[in-house]
C-alpha cells in the first residue's frame, strides 16, 4: 500500500483523536513499513481543537494576553495555519476549566474570544475558524462583539459590555464601529449541535445548569437571550431566534452569525476543508476513521459519515474502527463506509473495557492489517 | 474466491459448531455467491459427535437396541461414513442424560458402548472412532470389554460384568474370547483431556462427583480403578496407570487402550483425518475456524491450533473468529493463525453478550467479507 489516511474522532471518555491516530499509525507501519500514513486528528471545536489542527496541518501557536471569563487578564492563544488561516477555540478564553468551581453563567463574558479574533484579523488572517464548545458563558457572544467594536447601549444611553445576566439592559446595538480588520475576513464557526437559542432546547435550559445556573437563573438567562435576539433582529436585521445551532455555547452560535456574519458549520466539514482532505485522498489506498460508537445516530452528521461522503466521491475505501457498534448500522454502508470493526475483544462492561481500549484498538488494527497482508503472499490465491 | 473451508469449534454455552458454520456460510455467500463453502462442524467426542461427522462428510445413522447404563434395553445409534468407518459416541449408550437424576457411578456400565462397537465391526467397518465424554459410568470400560467377549472372573472363578463398584472383585482377565470381528479393525478414541486413571487428578476424583459419587464413594471408585489397572497390567501386559487420558470418561480411556488396543487422539485430529482435511485444503483460498475463547491455553491442542498446523503446511490462510480474545495471543500467529477477530461489538458482560452472539457473529463475518471484497474493485488500488 502506498498511502493511508487516518481521520478518527475521539472515543469520548477513552482516547483522544491524536492518541488513536498514533496507535493506528504504529500498527500500519509494523505491517506496511513503507506506507505513507497521514494522520488527521479531528477537532470538534472544543478544548484541544487548535492543537488538533496544528498537528494535522502544521502551523504556529500564537500566544497573547486577553480577558478571561471574569474580565481578568489571562494568557491565551490561537492557532495560525497556512499563514492566512486562524483557528480560535472559544474554550481558550471563555472555557469552563478557566472558572473552575466559580461557575456563574450570568457574570461571565466572551470578550476574550473577541480579542483573539481581533488579533488574528489584525495579523492578516483572511479566514478565521472559531470553535465553540466547553464555554462557561451565556452572553450570546455580546462580549466578543464588544471586543470587536460593536456598541451596546443601555437605558441611560451609556455603552456597556453585556454579560448573560445583563443582556436585558440592552436598548440598542450599533455595529458601525466594528473593527475594520474584519472586512473581507471569512469567519467560520465550528458547531456540531443544532440547539435553538431559547426555549426548552435552548442554550440556557440545556447547558445553563452545567454552568452554575439554577432553575430561576435558567429562566432569567433564557429571557435575556430572547431579548438580545429581538434587538439584534431590529438593529442588525439578523433573525437568530429560529436558527439551528444558535444555542451553542451560551448563544455564541447566534452571536457569531449576528455580529460577524459567520456561517455555522459541522466541525468535521471544517476540518475536511481546512486540511484539504479531497486532495489528500488522491493516491490514497485506504482511509481509517472511527468514533466511540457508531449507530443510526452517526448518520446525523458525525465524523465517520462526514469522512465517508468525501471518500466515497473519490472511490477510496473507508474502514471504521469504533468502540461499540450499535444496531441498524446498515445505513452507514450506503453512506460510503466499507467495513466496521469494534475494538471490543472480551465481553466486559464499558467500565472495564475503557481501561483496555488502547491495547484493544491496537489488536483490532493489527488484525485488519494481518488480513490485508495476506494479499501480499504470492503463494496464496486469496481474493483472486 | 473459489473455495473456503469452515471448521469452527462450538462456542461453549452460546452456539454449536453447526450453527456457527451455517452463519458463516450465509455471510460468505451474501458477498461471494459463487464461492464454494465446505462446512466441517467439529465433534469433540461428546454428545452430538455422530451428527457432526455425518453433516461434515455424510453417511448413515445406524439405529439398534443395546444395554443402557443400568443394563436396561435402550434404542441407540452410531454413524457410518464412507461405508468402512464407524463413529460411536459413548454418550449414546452410557451418557449422563440417559440416567437423569438417577446417578450412581458405582452401578453403571459401558456394556452398551461395547455392543455398538461390536455391531459396527460385525457390519464390516475397518475403522471405529469412539468419542468419549458425557458418561455416567466409572467402570474403566470393563462393561464394553465384556460385551466384546473379554472375560472377567471373580474369586469363585465365575465370570461377571464388572461395574465401577465391583471392579475390586476382578481376580483375572481373559481376552482370548474377544470378538473375532475386531481383528484388523483400527479403533481410534477421541479424547481431549489428559487426566490420569487414578489419584487426585484421576477419573473418580475429578469427574466422580458429577456422576453422583460422594467423598467416600470417590475413594472406593478410585481404588477400584487402581485394582483394574493392576490386573490389566498383569494379565494383558498393558500399563495404563500412568497413561495420559486414561482417566477420561470414568476410565474408559484406559479401557479403550487396554482392551481394544486403541490409541487416544485429540478430537480435532480425528476430525481432520476423517474428513480428509489436507486434501480439502487443495485449492482453498481461506479457512475459518473459531472457539468461544482464544488465548495461550488454546495452544494446548485446541481446535484452532489443530487446524492452523494443517493449514500452515499447505500455506492456506486461516482466520480465527472467536468469542473472547485473551491475552498473550501472539503465540497463535506462530502456529499458523493469520488473523483473529472477536465477535464482541458492544461492551457488555458475557451474560448479555451470549444472547446476541448469533447476530454479532454474522456482523463480524460480514465485516471481514466486506474487507475482502474491496480487492474486487478494479477502480481501487487497495493492496497493490
Amino acid at each position: 500500500m502506498k498511502k493511508i489516511l487516518l481521520i478518527p474522532d475521539s472515543y469520548k471518555g477513552t482516547m483522544s483523536s491524536r492518541e488513536i491516530c498514533a496507535i493506528m499509525e504504529k500498527s500500519i507501519h509494523s505491517f506496511f513499513p513503507d506506507t505513507e500514513v497521514v494522520s488527521i486528528p479531528v477537532a470538534d471545536g472544543g478544548e484541544g481543537s487548535v492543537d488538533s489542527f496544528l498537528s494535522a496541518v502544521g502551523g504556529d501557536k500564537v500566544e497573547l494576553t486577553v480577558k478571561g471569563p471574569y474580565f481578568e487578564d489571562i494568557r491565551s492563544f490561537y492557532g495560525r495555519i497556512h499563514d492566512s488561516i486562524a483557528v480560535v477555540e472559544m474554550a481558550a478564553a471563555a472555557g469552563l476549566p478557566l472558572v473552575e468551581d466559580h461557575k456563574h453563567a450570568e457574570q461571565t463574558t466572551t470578550y476574550g474570544v473577541g480579542q483573539l479574533i481581533e488579533h488574528a484579523a489584525r495579523a492578516g488572517c483572511k479566514k478565521i475558524i472559531v470553535g465553540l464548545g466547553g464555554s462557561a458563558t451565556n452572553d450570546g457572544g455580546a462580549g466578543a462583539a464588544a471586543a470587536l467594536g460593536i456598541c451596546f447601549k443601555n437605558a441611560e444611553g451609556k455603552s456597556f459590555i453585556p454579560v448573560g445576566g445583563t443582556l436585558d439592559q440592552i436598548v440598542s446595538i450599533d455595529a458601525s464601529g466594528i473593527s475594520p480588520y474584519l472586512a473581507g475576513v471569512e469567519v467560520v464557526t465550528m458547531c456540531d449541535i443544532d440547539n435553538l437559542l431559547c426555549g426548552p432546547q435552548g442554550a440556557s435550559a440545556v447547558f445553563g445548569p452545567q454552568k452554575g445556573a439554577d432553575e430561576d437563573m435558567v429562566k432569567l438567562l433564557d429571557a435575556n437571550l430572547a431579548h438580545l435576539a429581538e434587538i439584534v433582529k431590529r438593529d442588525l436585521g439578523k433573525d437568530v431566534a429560529n436558527l439551528k445551532g444558535a444555542g451553542a455555547a451560551g448563544g455564541m452560535g447566534a452571536g457569531m452569525v449576528a455580529f460577524f456574519g459567520s456561517k455555522l458549520q459541522m466541525g468535521i466539514e471544517t476540518v475536511l476543508d481546512t486540511v484539504g482532505f479531497d486532495s489528500l485522498l488522491k493516491g490514497a489506498d485506504l482511509v481509517f476513521s472511527g468514533e466511540g460508537k457508531i449507530d443510526f445516530q452517526s448518520l446525523c452528521g458525525k465524523v465517520i459519515i462526514g469522512v465517508a461522503h468525501r471518500a466515497k466521491k473519490k472511490n477510496v475505501p473507508l474502514i471504521a474502527v469504533v468502540g461499540d457498534i450499535g444496531n441498524q448500522i446498515e445505513e452507514v454502508y450506503k453512506e460510503g463506509v466499507n467495513a466496521v470493526f469494534s475494538i471490543n475483544r472480551v465481553a466486559v462492561p464499558f467500565t472495564e473495557a475503557r481501561l483496555r481500549s488502547k491495547s484493544d484498538l491496537r489488536l483490532t488494527m493489527d488484525s485488519i492489517m494481518r488480513l490485508l497482508t495476506l494479499k501480499n503472499r504470492s503463494d496464496c490465491n486469496l481474493l483472486k
